[in-house]
């Protein structure tokens, strides 16, 4: 399904059942639930989705209002949506596709609540399609992309399902509704499905701008504009400073984000071995890695995409250029699987822990060690030539820099707010704008890190070794750019050094001009997923513009309906005008 | 019109006709052809589009292709599209509404091409409104948004208008085919339209990023999530300070391009009025002022639409809550009239000649006299509490400073290419990035100072003067902490200083909080036009969310059609599962 999904522009109905539905059975059902379910939700006999949100609650999950309630005599279940805000709100595939949902509601057992737990819902009938007594659902209606998929919502009245529909392989309620806890680390485990979810979002994050930085950079170099010299042809847009200032580092960007991508797989792998074995040591920082990184990745991306859009001028606007409906889609990974503001503030929460812990670097995860307190604070970077930043050491200590003094602004907000008499939620909120800029931070050196250690590892000719050194320090060097105030904070870097950075970086953009096309053939993506006018890779662009513009359905007749309808009777002068 | 076409959403097929069609002729026709044209438009018996853009050029005005041959014998105009790229491309309401459009084309006459003119081509008959022979229009077919416009092609094989459809205030074409230059000064008074359109784009930023963030911050307070202490109710999310960190700016934004919009109407009835008196001193300095402006508001309405969507979580991507369409449409006001970049590279050309000419603030126009020689260059910022930036002359002398130093740095790098060897066009190519940053920031000065000096000048009551003042403030450090390095060039600022300047920020969110609403509320957006259920006065969103939905087409049927098509087969198992 992977790659009908990517060519009809991930946009697959049944997208969750493969990517929510089947694995939350796998990682929270009991040997016979995954029995019972696995198999027909594989072969497609019923199709799942997976129904947390509600209508007035996302992020905050112990929120939710939806009700479970245990009832012995039947032993059943009875699912209810009491309010308003409890019913479930933007399910995909819940609105028409969906025939069981995994429903998150609270579950009361023996009058009492015992939160948050997993249930199977069978909404629609297998026989026609139909939803079952006490269900409504539909779908909420259009938005901003993703049309082909069906968000909706859901509302139930006195649904009874059988007690084994509670999802048991951590908690459980027996036949006469006595309750058994889960174990302390169940939650912890829990975390590694998400973890899996957002490693796959930043994979996709590394594909998606891949498509948009290929349309951008093959356009630029078909498009010319100006003449900037008598007699000579105008200049290939690609050309212009300002035009690589905005592509090239998205172009490091794609190839940094397909790294971080590797990089948390391969952490997921690990952690999950490490589970198997009785191990939880390592989940908190995986899971504060991936909600990070997820964040970061998510919002280059969307911001990237954007900014090739526009690079592409008036053609851009067009839906021929792929650019429209790419952001469209796309820009919502910043709100799905943890809205990106409070998934920065979990990898701050993270970070303010291991700071408060106190640790030597031994001690503590290999991503997080330089956040110990005997990890040396340099007073300042040595650069002292812009050649300095083509090593990526020297870009990694800057950007470690960064981040520890960021926290220690952050550690300061918050201490002085305490110290003023706030309670830790009050001064937590009055740092988390500080905090948010120190674990975005943090997940930026991850993402160097990432790109720098794989091209070190990767077993390439010198060629691609150079052109990928390259990239992945024009990508530190644009960070160093971008949040310039953030590396010359305590004097770490100054207006001598930044300039140097800049001076470097606009030299790296000549460097990258002759390989930026091959650079993108390298993504390798087929003209029928790009499915743009303008990243063509024949080049051939303003034909295919005039002939998809012909396909468009408004130009099915000469004179449209509405000459008819509105257009004659104002140029007629046939009705009053404004 | 106008309320009309704000309440659909300024999506106006006759916007066109009225912003462009009717001003050109006034500009640019004879007294004459006013007499022609102008009734007939304005009682709407014709309606016109305006014709510049071609598939292969828009930025680049000398490139266009479009060609009007004088044919002296029959005294007419024979208009054609010689390639493909000449096609017109974009042209609102040249797809199906225009029944002419004013065509820009080179005019070549006794065999002589004497550059771009502008000629009125009626392109549809006012009978039938059916395309006259030789006229190939139609629609360019789906784009980001503006639905309601037909933006289109247009594309013309030996289309002959008579001699007197030629505009010809300044140039002329004489019966026997002799030309006539226009006068020296024609190309600077024609800047004066674009001033006129570009002011009202920057208004219609303003009124835009009301819109937008009238939308987050009443859905900010109906939204709770998180309950932070026990027993307590959830926590508005308007009081994060996360929350408050994307927002206030942003409300800050939205009055300040006001008062932009304001500044930039003033500047233009000044100038016509010098105009009118023979003097045409400042048109070079309203220009460049007037792109760069359109250019820096535009940006900022766009990315702060997208960040109140964000802001508004999940509920944000829907359409219900107005703000996908919202940007979808308005996007493209970065790219039309003007594409950003090029604007903000006009604005430095500008800048760049006024420091050449080495003048004395005295002899500079007010806007950019602190550029000159002997304005102080300040070694560093006085301040030394976090108070002193509730003076806003504290802050514009920042601004002014920070713009000092990054044109510096961009004169600096111009003159070291010159002095490697390189041209004029090459050295202003490498320094390019570099004259963005400064344009954009002298800009961003010029915002503040009309907001400072909009509510200095306004008589308002002592409350409602500093609530405006604590706006303008955020304004100006919001900037000081986005760009914090460019104030710290050249230790201007200190990193004790940007300090001082987020703490006195994050004092400004609190006292902004409680006037966030009301401060919204006077923007005085009627639901209607507003519409959207995030936005609502009554705050009544998740009931409207609701019905909303329900009204969704998608809804119309209990089982969609796709069920019969496609589901069945894949439940029923009738088909081969992938
Ligand atoms: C396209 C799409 C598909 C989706 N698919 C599914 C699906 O299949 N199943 C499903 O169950 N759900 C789905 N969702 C819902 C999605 O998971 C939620 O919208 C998401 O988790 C964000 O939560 P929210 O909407 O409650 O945002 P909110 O939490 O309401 O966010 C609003 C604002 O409040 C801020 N905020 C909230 N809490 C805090 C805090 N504690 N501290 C600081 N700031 C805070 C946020 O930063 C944001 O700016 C989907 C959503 C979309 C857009
Ligand atoms: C919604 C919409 C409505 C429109 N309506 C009309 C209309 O009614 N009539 C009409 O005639 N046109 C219309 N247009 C066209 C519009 O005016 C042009 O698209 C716009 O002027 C930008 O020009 P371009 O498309 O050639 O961009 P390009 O110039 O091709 O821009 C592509 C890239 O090249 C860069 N670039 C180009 N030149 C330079 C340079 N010299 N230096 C540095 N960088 C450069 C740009 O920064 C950009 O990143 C409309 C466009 C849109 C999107």
């Amino acid at each position: 399904m992977n790659i009908l999904s990517t060519a009809i522009d991930d946009n697959f109905p049944t997208g969750v059942h493969e990517l929510m539905f089947v694995p939350t059975i796998e990682g929270q059902g009991n040997e016979e639930q995954k029995k019972k379910w696995l198999k027909i939700s594989r072969n497609f006999d019923i199709i799942g989705c997976y129904a947390q949100t509600e209508l007035g609650h996302g992020t905050f999950i112990r929120g939710l209002e939806t009700i479970a309630t245990y009832d012995p005599s039947t032993e059943e279940f009875v699912m209810n949506s009491p309010t308003l805000t409890s019913m479930k709100w933007w399910p995909g595939s819940v609105g028409h596709t969906a025939t069981h949902a995994i429903v998150v509601a609270r579950l009361i057992t023996k009058g009492k609540d015992e939160g948050i737990h997993l249930f199977i819902v069978q909404i629609r009938s297998l026989e026609d399609h139909n939803p079952l007594p006490g269900i409504k659902v539909g779908d909420i209606g259009p938005k901003f992309g993703y049309f082909g998929t069906d968000n909706g919502f859901l509302h139930m009245t006195n649904v009874r399902i059988p007690r084994d529909h509670m999802l048991m392989k951590y908690a459980q309620v027996s036949r006469d509704g006595t309750y058994s806890k889960p174990p302390a680390e169940a939650d912890k485990i829990s975390y590694a499905v998400m973890v899996y979810v957002r490693a796959l979002i930043v994979d996709h994050s590394a594909e998606t701008l891949a498509r948009a930085i290929t349309i951008a950079i093959r356009y630029s170099v078909v498009r010319r504009q100006t003449q900037n010299r008598p007699g000579e042809p105008e200049t290939q847009v690609l050309d212009y400073q300002t035009q690589q200032f905005k592509l090239f580092p998205l172009l490091a960007s794609a190839y940094a984000i397909k790294f971080a991508g590797h990089y948390m797989t391969k952490l997921y792998t690990e952690v999950t071995e490490e589970i198997s074995e009785g191990k939880l040591r390592s989940l908190p920082e995986l899971h504060a890695t991936s909600a990070g990184l997820k964040a970061f990745c998510t919002e280059l991306c969307c911001s990237g995409i954007e900014l090739c859009r526009l690079s592409c001028g008036g053609h851009g606007y067009s839906a021929a250029s792929g650019l429209p409906q790419l952001y469209a889609d796309y820009s919502s990974s910043q709100t799905y699987e943890g809205e990106n503001t409070v998934m920065l503030l979990q990898t701050a929460r993270y970070i303010f822990k291991v700071c408060k812990q106190n640790m030597p670097q031994a001690q503590l995860p290999s991503n997080v060690a330089y956040l110990a307190a005997d990890y040396p604070k340099y007073k300042e970077s040595p650069v002292s030539d812009p050649k300095h930043f083509n090593d990526p050491h020297i870009l990694l200590e800057a950007y470690r820099q960064r981040v520890i003094r960021l926290v220690a602004v952050a550690l300061e907000r918050y201490s002085k707010s305490i110290a003023t008499g706030l309670d830790s939620v009050a001064a937590w909120n009055n740092s988390s704008v500080d905090w948010t800029m120190a674990a975005r931070a943090h997940c930026h050196y991850l993402v160097l890190k990432a790109f720098h250690s794989s091209i070190d590892a990767a077993k390439v000719c010198e060629a691609n070794f150079n052109i990928m050194r390259v990239l992945c320090c024009l990508f530190g060097l644009h960070g160093i750019i971008q949040y310039s105030g953030e590396f010359c904070l305590d004097g770490y870097m100054n207006s001598e050094q930044i300039e140097m950075a800049k001076n470097q970086l606009y030299f790296l953009l000549k460097e990258v001009r002759y390989e930026a096309v091959p650079l993108v053939d390298a993504f390798d993506i087929h003209d029928d997923i790009l499915n743009s006018s303008l990243g063509r890779y024949d080049g051939d662009v303003y034909r295919h513009l005039y002939e998809w513009a012909l396909r468009a359905p408004r130009n099915k007749k000469e004179v449209h309906d509405n000459y008819e309808k509105y257009l004659k009777p104002l140029l007629k002068n046939t009705k009053s005008k404004l």
